[in-house]
């Protein structure tokens, strides 16, 4: 069995047709989603970048991986999928991003070599890079994004920025799409040659070479993130109201977090504030998106054609959604279904997941869940000591008979003007949080709780996190919370198994304590 | 400025003459305490040797270092105090216990050698050996002591079995001291080859050697630990009347905590219910105790001689009590002061020290204090977003003036016949306490909280944990170990000064997102 596991970036749960977007067409998707089983309720356990993706590898809670945001090292500690792979001989490709940071300061105690085999791998996060490109940056040498844009006549020292992310207008005037007033534009580089292209050119290229060799691909988009600049003819496919209605109230800026009130001073909140970038940003989102489905369409359409379609495990998700102005909010991190709750389509050959193919399963899964699906269909061993998220395998085979009842979040906003404002340390800038069927609580460290009731406010408009008449409820989830807390997985160096034989162990050591 | 670090193996708070023990007298440590500070309400993180001495070297709590019990490696990912020390060309010698385990898997999963320089301190903790014995086991190649006692005519091929650990009756009959009938006998070695004085001898010969030369050491006793056979005189030197009575009550016994209850039903604890065992151990504990004090005695006389007696913070301590009987319980693992508190002193050499000297400090401290205080006092940095323990250096030049108003410590008890009796599986086995002045609070996974009012009962007599009169206090107690526990320090590759260079620095890097 292959495995492809592909990640849209900063793409919203609600931003699929099968998903009820009404004018939005992601007909791949959705053929995929009738194919397998989508999950309508998957959540990541941050709602940012680098913390969300690590959860994904290693299928660790940030609290437990401890790369916390963006920028901050992936332990050299940390077991990644493709350590887990390797170790059952089998290698983990990457085509696109992954955000992994190298822990060179862990590297330099530990006397590893970042040059050799292993340093190498240890610092991308176990991947093999076919092509490594995180996005919103000028791709750098682990990519071939830029010598193949100049190749294709793009000429520039930066092509990226002078094309990718640059817009033209009827004048013939070049406008970078880093202003998102500009994205209203098509992008200056060629479809054919956009990033979403190229990457799936890529991937094709991978399948390709590895011919009858199994192979666990990675493909991993930089879109539909910022810079929004969209090629033609995806730039103008929707209008401005042929997008989702702006989910904000006024009512939400009376008596509002004080993290979330100091979150809306930041600029991209107070550019999402405005209803002509609100109008300009989403129609080029939902372009980028589109574009995006086709690709998988023509990717899907080769796998067909190299005959590996029926072999390979698809997983599709997000690594966070994009408030895109709901909430008065621009970007992500906060705890709000419209970041937190992501796409999640899963596609298992084996006859058998027959049962659930073309279902829609609604229980809580999570992102860290896709990493020991990923061994446990492949039949790798994990760490069991180690990955605190579970194999979809028994909803996928429709045998699960319990499953758990709530998602997990958390963020790190040390990072962020945000905690400047509110003049917090570093070691205070964090939240923690829980969601089930009816709850979003957030306990944040030195700030007030928050509290939706998802049944009554399903768009979170009404924070309660104070309300004295849900202080038993916030009550309960804080005990639930703190019992999540207790059991993350802490004694990493030593597996339950060898925990099992050394219980009551002693005598058999030669320790005879307790003896009258 | 030189440091050393004395500990002694679970050695109760209340069995030191400073400290208010009727009959046993330990003038060498009382007399420390007059030239220092003697903390009154010191505690561990955690009632097993291995995960406190693990909190005392890293400074972390076991929940972050995750050496959760005995036999659990210490990852190689935690630095310890010898690491930090190495970093600014200082060294930390060993004479005695450490109970490190290496991390094999980590140091084979890195590509470590365990046998170059890196290697070998990883897998010693960062110590460097002088002699290293962790007691209650034939001392293996790391130690001199059995090649010493056959030198001295303990001709055996495992002479500490055969003398050290053995008695010898009137009529000549040799007896185990793994059976504790046994130990009112004195041992079979005699008291100036005994463990306690050949370990204060390799401290001498250590501070002998180094000269002028400065010099930080860990003085780590195996006693006064089980097996609890002392040498002649100190086995006779205390009667059974001259022990602390014992602590417990019928109450106890009814309504037990499930976990509690189920301790009581192993072998060790069995033992303890008999009151001949606790007649007999109590004596020979207490000869272990001043034993160990005439050669702290011998010790400082001797580092007088050598002119480093006030160039020297000493550190005195212990890694947990012994419940000896109290509670219907031996050994150790649970909540009780009998076991959390330990003895604490601290001569601190410095002129600024002066205001303190001779006095007793009540405010909490814990072993996670020890290493930031040794680095602060030498001047040694340490790394804000690992170390989670407080210098202790503005209590001890009297300058404090907030300081922590709890301390908490956890247990793993996976290992523990008590876990099967339970049916619980090793990840279950966990429970988290905090402790101020008033409450004791555990938070036990999947079992019943327990509390206990210290004002209204200060021996623990009557556990609170079900009482619904005390809904409010556990709840209240359950939100600040909420906060504790979402605290700990997760993101330890990176800085604190690090984040707060980083924060809002996405225009310096280049990324413009967010501008209309």
């Amino acid at each position: 069995m292959n495995v492809l596991f592909i990640m849209a970036d900063q793409l919203r749960w609600d931003h699929l047709s099968c998903a009820g977007h009404p004018y939005l067409r992601t007909a791949h998707l959705d053929a995929l989603a009738r194919r397998g089983v989508r999950f309508d309720r998957a959540f990541v356990n941050s709602g940012v970048c680098g913390p969300s993706r690590m959860s994904y590898y290693t299928g660790r809670y940030p609290i437990s991986h401890g790369a916390t945001w963006n920028r901050v090292p992936l332990s050299v500690g940390e077991v990644t999928m493709g350590e887990y792979l390797r170790g059952a001989g089998r290698r983990l490709a990457l085509a696109g991003k992954t955000h992994v940071m190298p822990d060179q300061a862990g590297l330099e105690r530990l006397g590893i070599d970042g040059q050799t085999e292993l340093g190498t791998l240890l610092m991308r996060g176990g991947f093999e890079e076919v092509d490594r490109y995180d996005g919103h940056h000028p791709p750098g040498s682990e990519s071939g994004y830029p010598a193949y844009l100049r190749a294709q006549g793009y000429d520039s020292a930066d092509p990226w920025t002078d094309y990718v992310i640059a817009g033209i207008d009827a004048q013939g005037q070049v406008h970078s799409g880093w202003h998102m007033r500009h994205v209203h534009l098509p992008a200056r580089v060629a479809e054919r040659h956009s990033e979403t292209a190229y990457m799936t050119d890529q991937a094709i290229g991978f399948m390709q070479r590895q011919g009858s060799q199994p192979w666990v691909l990675h493909l991993s988009y930089v879109k539909p993130h910022w810079p929004y600049m969209a090629p033609a003819p995806y730039h103008a496919m929707y209008t401005a109201d042929q997008c989702l209605p702006v989910v904000r109230s006024q009512a939400e800026l009376q008596h509002a977090h004080p993290v979330v009130a100091a979150y809306r001073q930041q600029e991209e909140c107070v550019s999402f504030q405005r209803d002509d970038c609100i109008r300009t940003v989403r129609p080029a989102y939902q372009g980028l998106i589109h574009q995006l489905d086709d690709h998988l369409g023509r990717l899907f359409n080769e796998m067909e054609r190299l005959g590996v379609l029926d072999d390979t495990l698809i997983i599709f998700t997000a690594d966070h959604g994009d408030f895109l102005g709901d909430h008065w909010l621009g970007e992500k991190e906060l705890f709000y279904d419209t970041v937190q709750r992501v796409p999640f389509i899963v596609v298992d050959p084996r006859p058998e997941a027959d049962a659930t193919r073309g279902t829609v399963d609604s229980r809580f899964v999570e992102a860290v869940d896709v990493l020991p699906t990923v061994l446990d269909l492949l039949g790798v061993p994990g760490a069991s000591q180690r990955i605190e998220g579970r194999s979809l395998r028994p909803l996928l085979e429709g045998t699960a008979t319990d499953w758990r009842g709530f998602t997990y979040s958390e963020l790190d906003y040390g990072f962020r003007e945000a905690r400047r404002t509110l003049g917090m340390t570093p070691q205070q800038a964090r939240a923690f949080s829980l969601r089930n069927e009816r709850w979003r609580y957030v306990m944040w460290l030195d700030q007030p709780e928050q509290l939706f009731d998802l049944a009554a406010d399903p768009d979170q408009m009404h924070d309660l996190g104070t309300d004295p008449g849900h202080a038993g409820v916030r009550a309960e989830l804080r005990n639930r919370l703190l019992d999540f807390l207790a059991r993350r997985k802490h004694r990493t160096t030593m597996s339950d198994e060898a925990v099992e034989r050394s219980t009551a162990a002693h005598k058999r050591a030669g320790v005879f304590f307790g003896q009258w």
